[in-house]
């Protein structure tokens, strides 16, 4: 089976997820109140900033697997599914950390944020080595080195964002923050030491 | 009539019936009360996974399909749109069981799921019927045994959801878990069994 | 200029206006009450199928213009783009004519449909004679028959929409029905007579 | 790496981002006062005109940058989601200026608006030139000319924005007819005089 559409279906799903997060970006204040109440809703911006730029990358590391990747099959075609399902629902997550930034809900918005990011990358993880295992689906003319490569970068993902989840129970601020500095890392570190 | 864009379309529609669904798993309660609340949502966090498999489901059937039809006529152009329009219904009665699993709308709001699924089976099943008979628009060089094994899986389709939705009128709960074991059984079947 | 860009892009629009109709599809009513609020959520429904349809047809004929044109300019570009906003605008008056089905509002609204639909006629029109005039953007190797049968069949669509909007200064119900019909029809004729 | 599946991507976020701008147009008002309520509502018409505009305007520049462009690295992955996340952002201030036309908010939506224009157009000018600079990403066989063309286009567009954002502060409403304007200027200018 040809991976093609399974990239269609997939760039779909992380476009339209990405985009959707502007739907929950509100700010109500009749006339001149409306500029007060737009400074206000920084919450809404940060968060809309953070989640399009978590599920960036996991479009550009979906790319990254899709690049060595061959063939399909069933099993991979619902795997795929599963993963997607979990990034379509990161705009939930985002909704309740930007309206609960600054109230006492922040702990359950943030346990609800990282379980996502959590459970996410266990879909990736599985995605990944479910395909590369024994090179199952990988390009036959694929760089053993670039599998290698990505199998090491995907390791550590689960505990870092089960982690950065743990962290809510103490501090919920604490834990917001870490989500946004692994993107950030995470995005500085690629681009200035990976060279694919 | 090459197929190219058909699939670009479907797979658009498709991503986006799928990601839509997030729009309404919505949580709302003041400070504190968020972790009860997200707790107390879990019908909707249900509905989402079942509907996003269901839909995922769809779009590895008709990627099977398209991998065997290699031209499209204008009556084939409309089954689908007919078969696309009733997907994208999808979100509209997933939503309806996840606000109504709770109360007695949820025989009315599973008979409308069950309706949606039968009819969407019954378009699926003139799609690949009208595409296959004769070999109408399948591919020259596509394997005849492949052709049968589709057809064979898909005939009893419409009789199962068919029945699910019936189930409804005794108990609209037991209908509702029929919908997921049905989406649940149909993953386990189709990867462990099928050899694509 | 390629046009294959332009095309994902047209099929994006194309399958986003179908699928956001669902949005405006709803029905609440709490407990037993809600199977009667379904059933007479009926205008619901069906302003979805004939908007779903009516959007679908203008896809397949965009598709159909498409495999004629091999070019694209920079001015053919913005008449798309014209004719993609007018396009993605149809949720906006479906939701107002499945609104108001059964109030006084339903005039107001047929004219919004109808001139939604009238402005997407004419710019459909200019985009295929923008390309087609002179075959300034068509394939060399694309059947002048084939040029000649779709000019044909553009050129009273912008009449027949204008005239079942003007409908609705009598009878809005007529004019709604007649929407409904156009659709209809234009799947038959195209289905039954048409040979692409 | 190759551009093929950063193509899809962005098409979809532009795709969805411009056809989202519908959700937010809305007309309320019960039986025969419809009509009133959507002339009324011509604010909300011209703001989804003008973004609609102004994002296919930026998709023809992507698309226009991209077909020079041959390959990506991660740092240009990452430019094009900072890119792609303002592009998505617009629907938000957008509907502020609906919104806000006629009342003291107008100011405070200008500025919003204006902001995130501007910003866009700071990460196109980051996007082109981290591409084209030495021809880094830039195909070998693309024209010098065509390069220096979209170079000499893209320098001015910051500037304008800012400004049009900044007489936001004197005239708010001046500073939305600056937005139409720019768009306006825009297509003529490329339509009329541009030869890509």
């Amino acid at each position: 089976m040809q991976t093609a559409r399974l990239e269609t279906f997939a760039d779909g799903v992380f476009a339209i997820a990405a985009t959707l997060l502007i739907i929950d970006v509100t700010a109500n204040a009749p006339g001149a109140a409306l500029g007060a109440e737009l400074r206000h809703a920084w919450p809404q911006y940060a968060a809309y900033a953070v989640s399009f730029l978590t599920i960036g990358i996991m479009w550009v590391n979906h790319h990254a697997c899709m690049q060595l990747i061959e063939r399909a099959d069933r099993r991979f075609l619902f795997i795929n599914i599963a993963l997607l399902a979990c990034i379509a629902f990161v705009p939930f997550p985002t909704r309740l950390i930007a309206e609960h930034l600054r109230d006492d809900g922040l702990r359950a918005a943030a346990l609800t944020y990282g379980l996502t990011l959590t459970i996410t990358s266990v879909c990736f993880f599985t995605f990944w080595f479910y395909a590369s295992i024994g090179r199952r689906l990988i390009a036959p003319d694929a760089d053993e080195r670039m599998v290698q490569g990505i199998s090491r970068a995907f390791r550590p993902g689960t505990a870092i964002y089960a982690g950065a989840t743990l962290v809510a129970l103490l501090s919920p601020i604490a834990s917001v923050v870490l989500f946004a500095l692994i993107a950030a890392f995470y995005v500085v570190e690629s681009s200035v030491f990976a060279r694919l």
